[in-house]
């Protein structure tokens, strides 16, 4: 490998955020799963999380067999929503609904220094009513518009890209958040794919 | 109409921002034309502004014809790059292209208080260089990933909210901003379609 390639390789694992993530219910439009991975990649998520009722429709997205930004952010499937909040919490995670609602706070009055995870509803239904129901809180980006919401992979980079404005100012980029192990091993996997 | 729904194409125009806009260049993929305007609908984006070398492809953008928020953001094709950003600054905005380079000061370091377009490119080849002979400045999104660019309706909503952030706190909502004409002309085209 080059030199220079190298390096990349090593500053991009230098400014992951393990403790970032999001989480997709049944977001399955290819174009929008592509865009989510690739501002996630952007941003610094290591990893990502997917709940579907048909993971074979949404496959080339999960690690390994992409050819994209998949490569790059590992995207997980878990088996239904109840698990998937319930092991991000339990990990110290505190999940937010991306949801326009009465309940929801504003997307950029959140802590997003701290462990947090993102979900993400489905492309026509939003998040369900359980995953409502499970999750720390709701968050909701404002609009002013006639339209009723944003598309999917908007709604996330601008959170996202929110998350990345405080951690950028506390400082989370500048230094090295990945265990060494967790580090060492990504490094010999991205060098000799 | 209902009075709920006149009361909502009130509060519309009165957040619509005449002095923040789009200028897309070749911007082709119906998904990402129609996340755009969805986006700049959101904001308070009154008219955007395309130059496509086949208009015909993106016909149905074109205000009058489409049914989503299409119906909402105006979206002028112009012919040329030259007449598009010229006429934008003889208008008085600052035309910023998105476009990751050298030169390029990051987005959050503009002041979007004032009139300003953002030029947004092709998904394959990005923005042209004679557009950016011709532009104001150009404007970056910082990235810590692997993956060379965000997908372009991702990289305008990023920059679209930072606009909407800086407005929000200058007031730019809290006040009429249509000309008294323009604001009559668009109720009644809007209350009566
Ligand atoms: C197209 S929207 C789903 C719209 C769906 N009809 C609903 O009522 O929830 C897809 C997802 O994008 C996110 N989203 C869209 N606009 C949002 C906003 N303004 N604030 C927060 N999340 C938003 C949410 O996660 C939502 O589930
Ligand atoms: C997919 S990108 C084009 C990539 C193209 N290969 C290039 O080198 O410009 C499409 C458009 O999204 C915008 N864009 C994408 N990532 C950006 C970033 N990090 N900063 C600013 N604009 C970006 C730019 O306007 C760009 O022309």
């Amino acid at each position: 490998m080059l030199p220079r390639r190298y390096h990349k390789l090593v500053r991009v694992l230098e400014q992951r955020q393990p403790d970032l993530t999001v989480l997709l219910e049944s977001v399955h439009k290819p174009h929008n799963l592509a865009a989510i991975l690739r501002t996630c990649d952007a941003v610094g998520v290591l990893e990502a999380f997917a709940v579907h009722h048909n993971p074979e429709e949404i496959l080339p997205f999960f690690s390994g067999t992409a050819l994209g930004s998949e490569k790059w952010v590992f995207l997980h499937a878990l088996p239904d929503i109840d698990t998937a909040i319930g092991s991000l919490q339990q990990r110290g995670f505190r999940v937010y609904a991306a949801h326009l609602s009465e309940r929801a706070i504003a997307y950029d009055s959140v802590d997003f220094t701290q462990p947090s995870a993102i979900l993400l509803g489905a492309e026509k239904w939003g998040v369900s009513d359980r995953a409502l129901e499970l999750v720390d809180a709701q968050i909701a980006i404002p609009m002013v518009g006639m339209v009723q919401s944003l598309n999917v992979s908007v709604a996330a980079a601008t959170i996202l890209f929110e998350a990345r404005r405080q951690r950028q100012a506390a400082g989370l980029y500048d230094r090295v958040r990945l265990e060494p192990e967790t580090y060492r091993r990504l490094l010999f996997e991205w060098s000799y794919p």
